[in-house]
């Protein structure tokens, strides 16, 4: 299933879309919350879906369309996880995953304008692979346990100012990512029933020009030894996103990736 | 006004304490809760408890005692913040506040018992001041202006494994960080009207022996600068939760502090 939430900024639909067909969510879920990303919730939408019990929302391609999720419980982030890119930014490939936050108020939808922060020379884009989490997962025994703790997979674009990530920040890299609206996610976010995210093409494009075109099998950490890792360090929570880093610039224009 | 909130975990009640009296406050707000803890919201409690509209919460010392607030959006902490601390872990004091994050569910109460992470062997305490926003700061003029963005304040505990932290990180902190109930808050938020956070005295101790006894006079960068400055970066939402850095060890065991 492909779900998203349309409308103005507070006031989103939560829909499922298909084909071209928004589908009115509100009568089963009030929105696509953490709490309503359970496979129990996702399951009463696929319900719902085959019985033809969900209202078609009219006029859908008129509403901006926002995150696919509400809110995030937090946003997590993998760093440097494909070795192309880890080489570009000048840095050996990690050993292990490296875990960073962004602010969760940062998300935003998909088409929105973002202001670049003030004082901002550096500011950067970076496409990524999201992971939603649907159930909690703490101590996963193995990485193939990962899979059922996920809701979906959304399109991120992991928004940077680098000169705050790097040179106003005493070495952690946060500072440079929490400005407002720097986690822009979706259209959509996929349920992982309908996903392999092995081989997932990411491309991004900067003012109708190509920067990154790359493939999630360049990986270093791949999606399940994520969230089993990250799960020995702390519980991943419903609702709860991760950024599985970004591919090499396709492009690099200068300064851009410092 | 102190305030704390009693009971279960996830079955809190908010409460005003007065001296030895715990005031039910769901008759104002339903949870202390980051839309509820504006100038409005706290002008509101203030003015139902001077009119005596507060009922009495009996036998309020047989609850447990929650975290004082219900949720954080995003828990911000700032790196060594003490002149002595920094130098004791072997860094010189940074020249601008380094911020990291915590995990927002890793909330829990001031008494509640905390399980040593899998796997952990160094384990540590820091007591913090911590900072509760009221309503959204971004773009300060000056420091001047942060008290007014700033609900009140909070002792804090920011738990942390320093291997994980340190040597399974590629140098991002946050991986020792988050583990679940690492944010022990309270046992209550105390108002910005009724705190001069630039000499409040911070005392911790471990297994009824004091390890911790400084104070926020030490600060390298104090309340006020931090809120400034941190809004210069991101938007601080109410509800977010600033640690502001721990003092120097009073006494410090072998290898806590690596």
């Amino acid at each position: 299933m492909k779900l998203a939430r349309l409308g103005d900024p507070g006031h989103e639909v939560p829909v499922l879309l298909d084909d071209a067909t928004a589908y009115d969510l509100r009568s089963v879920v009030p929105d696509l919350t953490g709490n309503h990303l359970s496979p129990d919730s996702l399951e009463k939408i696929r319900t719902a879906a085959q019985a033809g019990d969900l209202p078609v929302l009219e006029n859908a391609d008129d509403h901006r369309t926002g995150s696919p999720i509400a809110a995030a419980g937090s946003i997590l982030c993998i760093g440097q996880n494909y070795a192309a890119h880890a080489a570009e930014s000048g840095s050996a490939p990690p050993e292990v995953p490296i875990l960073f936050f962004k602010a969760a108020n940062t998300l935003t939808g998909p088409n929105d304008p973002v202001a670049i922060p003030r004082r901002a020379t550096k500011t950067d884009w970076e496409v990524e692979l999201g992971i939603v989490i649907g159930t909690r997962a703490l101590y996963l025994d193995s990485p193939e346990q990962a899979r059922a703790h996920i809701a979906g997979f959304v399109t991120a674009d992991d928004l940077s100012e680098r000169d705050f990530q790097l040179a106003e920040s005493g070495g952690q890299w946060s500072k440079g990512k929490c400005a407002p609206d720097f986690s822009p996610l979706g259209p959509w976010l996929v349920t992982a029933d309908e996903v392999d995210p092995t081989n997932l093409t990411l491309r991004s494009w900067v003012n109708g020009e190509p920067r990154q075109d790359s493939s999630t099998s360049d990986m270093i950490f791949g999606v399940d030894h994520i969230v089993w890792h990250l799960s020995q360090y702390l519980a991943l929570d419903p609702g709860d996103v991760i950024l599985t880093g970004t591919p090499r610039a396709w492009r690099s224009p200068a300064g851009s990736l410092t």
